[in-house]
């Protein structure tokens, strides 16, 4: 059966209300503002008075790098959620939103696998509870309000050239990525250069995850840089006069989405901002939920450990106020043999060699995780063509680094193929150990982005282009080095190169531009070509979708 | 207090859960589909059962040609319908949900006005239950999949120069009236020119309004023409085989919206298209629900009666499959002296011979609506600088055309404001007499625009730009000609020049262009110059607006 097949099934039969799986951990119907009968968003009220209440332990789930082989990070935090919770430990899951703009374009949801789904799957891939919907016209009015700017006299003096705020939709269209907009006369705006990225590739998307309430969201959207004047002073959203018109816009989408397991595990799903342009973690206010409600807190960074993790740790802790007690970081046999050389095609067949070799992947993830002073568990997210001595070789393997690994069939048994994998955890988390963060904020730009590539990365150098060193200027003279780094790089490697597998050392580094993002709070870092706009395939997924009369979905996933 | 302090304040202490209302129609909690505790969706299987019922009454309100004084056609046919339930009428309302994008420009609510108001208002001015953004999302996901056919190497043959299917943002932005896309390279999309409008003025609204059901709905996407191939053919949303795609993205907005009035009349907000550009009446899905809800529905059009009210008689009731019982037609005593030509900053000044003299205006559009054959009812929106003087004047022009006018205080007394015309309405509703709509569908179309510019605006000729007669020659060819007409025209004259108020005679309409709208099922008949993007002004409303710590909004009416 295919995941959407086996969620439908589920979903008729087996769904509970949503107003019975927020009474497992504690909420009322008055807590919730339902979105039908099986989502529901968190009130104010009730945020404010979870955000007093003690924190339960927090679990980051990772992953090593991504591969055309597939890990299941989310199926793995969906599972390993369910298996805790058949443990009675009494785990909250919280996760990102899915982005619409791929589901037309690859097959292959955000909401998990198999047994290990997050439901109702179809509206959670699909508009959901309209959090992305409010923010691309969040973006879209800040941006209109700015070419209004520039069309009724400019009195902010704002250069149209120097305009930084791009506008976004939740759709892969390439052809908006490069844009001539405001032409056809004196009455139809400004020409300029515009470009148009995928919301989740917005700035206010991370503002929106970095922000505790309506008061902090305010301050931060105030904050965000537009653009620059003529003459070069920085113009915000304060300036402009609309800072509360675009929070009014985020009223809804502020509150965290409130949906189920397939075993119903009580999950947030909230918030979802690029792992490579932005941060890569649901929103804090959904973890911060999490936590008040949950002894144990589980949650997943985007990408690899490299990227989702480090910025887990380096940017949305601080902000969070917790650090995680322990980290499980996922990977399959098949990635590490992908990793290890041998081609996508003959990934079924066994190959402890290059499973050997790609293992060095994975090791410098965990190592990686190390560093930050908390236990580290491996999951093996596992494929039914892995064969048994490849599933001992690398938990040996995992064992010799004094790391607990353990084989997790998530996909095809829900939480019961997660159980040993949850015991480990629950007494990992009492083990004793500080978490340390890897670099003081308050040291210089470039003294912060070398030790992520030092430390994380096994890199040797940076080396920054004319525009990256101008950044630089622009960054020291408003004051904000002392923001965190949000390094953007390809997801498939450690280094900036795509196709460097396995953990490649000695590499150079190459800064392209560093952007800073004032509302978010932090200083994008771009090395090699990062895409903020996906584009759509030869054969579309859209081609295969449709919709019954009675309103079903099939060919979604 | 303003519209939106009276509406918070009722909100807070009167609003009744949606479940409620919904009971004194005769739904149960199963029928609905809750966003919130005071807005609902109706679920397929109810639509389905209800669409087999018995019809009530259907009246239709509609109003003289809109000018900077205000008429407040909605805010009338809300009092009204409350004015019917005071007298145990059963009367349920339909309406056009509003567009996000004129909020953030001007002052002004589309739920009514005073103590006749639809709530909670701010959800429903703002993103509502999603049906707008999900438009959004499936327009520009279809042209997103249009230009990576172009990308993908072009199996249709399609010719990016004709391509006809247009952008959208719910926003005023009219630095995207005229862009140019796909520019940066090879990997970018082919470059080409391309619109954005405002979503409302999407044919998929207008497509969405007009079916009745999924089935319907898929038919209807399924004909969109998007575009023209190099050797001129039409090419469909069919033939790039997404039917089912976009019809998916709509499966929820499909769905009529449940909310009340302030006194609690079930109404039911649904589908907005441009009453210019496409057909400008709430969905033919709320409307026929409406009818098997109540004994009496309530509907109103968009714009003047030349507009909405002609396209709600020969493009809308021929698919809902019931014609109106009774027409009441909104006008002001400030509207009527403008019409006049008293100046707008002196319509608080009694002046009989203005009001006289704006007449015209309403007296045709009485005219318009008893050629149809059922009984025309006036309600007078009165204003407090109203004098009584001129009240008397009107009512008795009125009763001189064997029309019963009644001065109707809905904005500060809410249904008791509406009592006698809520009374003369439903003895008018048994009154004999036979509806006939104004032309037959299988005239050639010149003829059956001449119909309408003669004998709705008044008109002598109509003349055709060279592109206008291309369009027709396509047209013909294609066999598309059987069509209705919706004409595209300035709202605020019976003419084509948008200062011609009164009623004007003798003159001769310009036809620009026409273009086919095969999902909607009529010819979009352009004259003068109709703007599908509205822009915003100096001081946009945005500036006004915010949300407390809390979630509260104001500024926002």
């Amino acid at each position: 059966m295919s995941d959407i097949e086996i969620a439908q099934a589920n979903e008729r039969t087996e769904m509970l209300p949503i107003t019975k799986v927020a009474e497992t951990i504690g909420l009322t119907p008055d807590d919730l503002e339902l979105y039908g009968k099986a989502k529901a968003k968190l009130s104010y009220p009730t945020l404010k008075r979870l955000a007093e209440k003690k924190p339960g332990k927090l679990v980051l789930v990772t992953s090593i790098n991504p591969t055309p082989a597939g890990e299941g990070k989310s199926t793995v935090t969906i599972g390993l959620g369910d298996a805790l919770n058949l443990r009675h430990q009494n785990a909250v899951i919280a996760l990102r939103e899915p982005s619409l703009g791929p589901v037309m374009g690859m097959k292959g949801g955000a909401t998990g696998g198999g047994y290990s789904q997050v439901v109702p799957m179809e509206d959670i891939n699909l508009h959901f509870t309209g959090d992305m919907h409010a923010l691309t016209t969040a973006v879209d009015t800040l941006a209109a309000l700015i070419d209004n700017h520039l069309q009724q006299g400019n009195a902010l003096n704002i250069d149209p050239r120097r305009i930084t705020w791009n506008r976004v939709l939740d759709i892969n269209d390439r052809s908006l990525r490069h844009t001539v907009i405001g032409v056809g006369g004196a009455t139809s705006g400004v020409p300029r250069e515009n470009s148009f990225d995928i919301t989740v590739a917005s700035e206010l998307m991370a503002v929106l995850c970095l922000s505790k309430n309506m008061h902090e969201l305010k301050a931060r959207i105030s904050n965000i840089v537009i653009g620059f004047t003529y003459d070069r002073k920085p113009v915000t959203v304060a300036d402009l006069e609309v800072t509360g018109a675009i929070a009014m816009l985020l009223k809804d989408a502020l509150k965290p989405n409130l949906v189920q397991t397939l075993a119903h595990t009580p999950t947030l799903i909230h918030g979802g901002p690029f792992a490579n342009i932005a941060h890569g973690c649901n929103s804090v206010l959904a973890t911060q939920t999490a936590l008040a409600l949950g002894n144990i807190a589980l949650t997943e960074a985007g990408f690899g450990a490299d990227l989702g993790a480090e910025k887990f740790m380096d940017i949305k802790t601080p902000v969070l106020g917790k650090t995680p007690d322990a980290v499980v970081i996922v990977a399959t046999v098949r990635a590490l043999k992908y990793n290890g050389g041998q081609p996508l095609k003959e990934l079924t067949t066994e190959n402890l060699d290059a499973l050997k070799n790609g293992f060095k992947n994975l090791k410098k993830h965990i190592e990686n995780m190390q560093r930050y002073g908390r236990p580290v568990l491996v999951a093996i997210n596992q494929f039914v063509s892995d064969t048994q001595a490849e599933l001992d070789a690398l938990i040996k393997a995992c064992a010799d680094l004094g790391v607990q690994a353990f084989a997790s069939d998530v996909w095809g048994q829900g939480g019961k193929g997660a159980l040993p994998l949850a015991d480990a955890l629950v007494a990992a988390l009492d083990q004793p150990g500080e978490f340390k963060p890897l670099y003081d904020v308050n040291k210089p730009v470039k003294d912060k982005i070398l030790t992520i590539v030092q430390k994380i990365y096994g890199g040797a150098d940076v080396v920054y282009d004319h525009k990256a060193e101008l950044a630089l200027k622009t960054i020291a003279q408003n004051g904000w080095d002392h923001l965190p780094i949000c390094m953007a790089k390809t997801q498939y490697s450690l280094s900036d190169d795509p196709k460097a597998l396995g953990a490649p050392t000695g590499f150079t580094m190459h800064v392209r531009d560093i952007q800073p993002k004032l509302g978010a709070g932090f200083l994008v870092v771009l090395t090699g070509s990062v895409l903020t706009m996906p584009g759509l395939p030869k054969r579309p997924a859209a081609m295969n979708m449709d919709v019954s009369d009675d309103g079903v979905i099939s060919g979604l996933f």
